[in-house]
């Protein structure tokens, strides 16, 4: 046992002949039945050398749809891979809601994908001067860093100092795709054409990117895409689709998002963005583990006049539609069945991402008003 | 167009038969093929009604595996479903340090499943009144609560005042289910049989929870498992396995994680732990939301005579080994192989957890240390 | 010049001929004149031994007064030191608010000034052990450090594992002292009977305190006072006293204290609280450095009918009556034209600070949405 | 007594005769006698109309003084004024160190004063038109903010949308004033001249400035003054002057300041820097609520060869030399004290602060180490 390991390393051997001695071990070894993890469709010699190493199986994880939605016009479909009971049911009852009102509005702005190395130098003063030459310099660094991509373009940098290290978040346009190894590949190279002397690059990531984890710095700058969606809902929407009013609906908002959060430590002030992020990521081939940015979203709850003015700020919405995961074929078919016709982009998909949030928010926050939330488990069957 | 919804109302047909007719319309409406996206081995009857409501496919997601892994003496293995090359690599690496220094030693403290309800009192010497009754009551009160599941103990509960609003974080033992929906039911009795005058609920979850966003709270009272993974590795292994030194890696370390991560405004001082959170969360049919929570993580790197200590500390791994999509077919079984050979329990679970953020700290900080980041992206032809 | 120091080291000096040789060497060295700075009351005897080596001078701050103010039904008066011009009247205005809703309602709980020294053991399961070793010796831990001194009740501790450290923060009840001190000489005589093998004293104090810094676990656990102020305002009272009205006022609240403290990466969610703190501190004789915690303070604005509740929550009101540089003749004072007749009690000083916390906030929110806020600064002409 | 008020609203009476009145009032009411607090040596004419209404008396506070101490080659003093027996004597110590190893060297850098306006637009695209039209109208806009002030000139501005609220940072130069007040009459003059049709400005200061509040958006952004001390000590340094040793204070650092902090839940990177802010601050004559985000401070403490690389980083001093307390007399003569012979700018004084801060931050830390912490309080007789 103490010998068994899952990497196969004969040079000879196809993928799909390294996947079939894996299983094998994995059957030899371990007490189990492994035949709806080992079913798999996808192609191990793609997977292997692109997605997933030491490739054993995979798992099925089921799609529901809500919508068509309207957002900025245009019917879209949220296919959304949960196993949540009550999610999808949810966020159909927010698109109703929603398209009831004509629509959500959308307002995308691609702020672009950051990586942020962290330079050591001699002292403060060397610091300041690396600083400035960056600056003076960038232009003729931006090409070296542009020259690993023709779909990288450099957008900005911020610095920040601290004793003698330096925290430089570059930020670039990655086209379509999300971005994050074609600016690790990119600062490589623009690292390589730095001729300053003394500095030494300690991380080529130092955390202020800040790629995968909760931050503000990604909040006040964004990261991948600043997306808002919003919808204005009437009176009577709110009693006939939602079961709820406006007056229990603030009274929730105010006690939980706005001042729940902040006994709690938590800068995000929303109910569960982070459902809708997770499920609409998982069906369209998106990295997981940016779930974690996308949840550190802001919902709006307003009166406006009788009528009562919702939105969800989402700063850090880091996607794409090329690269990583997205290939897939059953995540680009739901990439296309969310288009709904219009061309499958990474401003549409954050479009849909904004507006399966809003739609989260709506349903979610008029069932904590009405106390359903925990009848809606129960009807479920749910632990 | 406008008229089309996946939602099937005709209580005559068999979930097979709605899938189909949802599938049908979609084909129906927009342009596209989903031919992998419809090609479902899941029971729609079940799906349905547990876990996705207007079902109408899967995606398929790639598993790798690393390990054997040994963690506590005994040998578990880390599948990992990614799309993100590299990983399962970078995973495996760090397994094999481990297993060269004879294991990851594990930590591991249930701390529960929290549900926070806030509260409106009249004014804030009612507020104290009704904490007070709370104190004195709650023998009485858990009993109704607990009465909702067998598998449902109470903890323990902490109360905190905003004006007149009161929020109170209970703290149940959910037994091997993640446990939000147990606890919800439980505290909707719970609320029910509260005889306190002039309370009002406002929210059965008050993000005091706190569910699925980052948090203070959470990091300080734990939630679901506090789970620590250590081990002590020699130079020899640095320069074998990982291809780096001590010096290299502790400025990185120190650079990057301790004051990287204070620079973004970000108190996750890890590397890439929600990487490996996310590739077991999603092997294992956790609920994906809850990658958020797991990638809270801190990570330690420091001196131990001439070896180093490393340990990644994780104060709120909330997982279930029942309940949810933990019962799909694919999921049931990487956990058994996961487990090889030990009994499936979230115990178990929490330390795969551990000892995959672990292995992936050490080896993500290794090449962290030696650029090797950028070329194994380019090594892997990823965007 | 470059020899110039301002220590005094000649042992048969008396403090007072001290204080002048160091005035002396400052008029050789420094082309200025002192003649207010080197006017002092204070007896240099006891402020060189107690609060201020290298005795020099003194500053003088006016002391405006507010109030009588009705808190808890009885008056009590605020001593505010401050340069700021429109702050005292500002709170002045609050009070008038205030006593003609009948008097603000204050809760007090006296939290306790918290320690926490940070640990090193050998391992994660070492500092496990310590943690439970901890546990079951403290009742004769607690006698080591009570022994101290006889103003000093060990209350409670919480402790947290980060790798091999542990981070233990002790809680004590200090009497009517601010306390830090005496539980830093108390943990001192606690550690040295700490009997637990291995384990390494890295510092007495790890920033866990927190003591002096922003930060979330005082605001979860308290430190000092929690103290609450409220009061209940009618339409009449913003009209007629304040200029202004609910729905304004309520839209200022949100959209700057609720939404924008978190726009800002800031979990205070209040609006001059600071202020207010630091008048009354600087007034009673506090340690001004403690006004950081004291500004981490939540007002809560809320329609209640047709009058508008209003309350500010101070989780850490860290202050003394005796100790530090409370006993200082002026400071002495102001606590008795505080106090106006009660006993000049911690307590009391707590209800005080909240009670101009309260004030300001009313004046202040009210003068934000009137927009005299500009006008204020340019009729009191100041920069 | 319910009519006593300390208002005195005779428009005869000069403020001479009212402070008297006050004092009358006092006397008559309260049962204390008020000699040392109504020993005023300020202008009762000048107090009443810039700095303090009500003006009833004065607090004393001793400075003690630290230095000379190299700062970029030129010796300064830094006065103290604080009542933390053990402060100066730390700093001094400190500074001992720092002009062994040839002073300190600082950097400055003048971020500017913020304030930032919250408006209400119709909705989100509203707000983005705003936004653009404020970016397009920018030069126009600042001639209206600069026309009010000679003093002030217009920097940047930053954004930020948040459901249909725009947030607007807007940063000035106020040369040798803080500022707070110039900025908030310039702004009201600006949104004055704001043709830009339905917007409502909601509040001139929307917390997002962030002013006197703890928060991440002056930590990325600055504020004031972001200065950076820095020096590098020997080991002999260490050991003579500090009884210390680089592996301890290391240790020290590791555990306290850049984890300690993080389990905490503080932003705040250090050990003491709050203990020197308010102690200059208070002898400089600043707005003693600035002290919070004085405190927000980085600590770097490094290895360097076989010495110590001591820094700290301060990204909000905001403070002035001109305006506010400044004027007052003995506050006015610290400053001359302090730059001993050199100009009293505000630059020279971010110069002081960030060299008592890391003066303090040496010997403190130092003292950490060596559990001398205890000691120095109970030598010092201190409760």
């Amino acid at each position: 046992m103490s010998s068994l390991s899952f990497h196969v390393s004969d040079p000879e051997l196809s993928e799909v002949a390294k996947l079939q001695e894996r299983q094998a071990r994995a059957c030899a070894q371990v007490d189990g039945k492994f035949s709806h993890l080992f079913d798999v469709s996808l192609d191990p010699e793609v997977i292997g050398k692109k997605n997933c190493e030491n490739f054993i199986g995979s798992v099925e994880v089921p799609v529901g749809v809500a919508g068509p939605v309207t957002a900025n016009s245009k019917e879209i479909i949220l296919p959304l891979a949960t196993t949540e009971g009550a999610l999808v049911a949810s966020i159909q009852r927010g698109c109703k809601a929603i398209n009831l009102a004509g629509g959500a509005q959308i307002l995308t702005e691609k702020k672009g994908i950051s990586r942020a190395p962290v330079f050591r130098c001699k002292n403060g003063a060397h610091a300041r001067e690396f600083v400035q030459w960056l600056e003076k310099n960038m232009s003729a660094l931006k090409m070296h860093a542009e020259s690993t991509s023709a779909h990288l373009k450099y957008l900005s940098h911020q610095t920040w100092i601290r004793g003698r290290h330096v925290y430089v978040r570059f930020v670039f346009d990655s086209d379509q795709a999300m971005g994050m190894n074609m600016v690790t590949i990119a600062l490589q190279k623009m690292w390589e054409a730095m001729r300053f002397p003394d500095v030494e690059l300690i991380a080529l990531s130092s955390n202020v990117c800040a790629d995968k984890k909760d931050s503000v710095v990604n909040r006040l700058y964004g990261r991948g895409f600043w997306v808002q969606a919003e919808v204005t809902l009437s009176e009577h929407i709110f009693s006939e689709v939602l079961h709820t009013n406006a007056d229990e609906l603030l009274a929730a908002h105010y006690a939980k998002n706005l001042v729940g959060s902040n006994v709690a430590g938590s800068f995000s002030q929303n109910m569960q963005v982070g459902n809708a992020v997770a499920a609409l990521y998982l069906a369209t081939g998106q990295d997981m583990a940016h779930v974690t940015e996308g949840s550190q979203a802001s919902t709006t709850i307003e009166r406006d006049g009788s009528d009562i003015y919702f939105a969800v700020t989402m700063p850090n919405i880091v996607i794409g539609v090329v690269g990583g995961g997205t290939w897939l074929p059953s995540q680009t078919e739901t990439r296309q069945l969310m288009a709904n016709g219009q061309q499958v982009t990474s401003e549409l998909l954050a479009t849909a991402v904004a507006t399966a949030a809003l739609a989260a928010e709506i349903s979610g926050m008029s069932a904590v008003t009405t106390n359903t939330l925990a009848q809606a488990h129960q009807k479920l069957g749910r632990l």
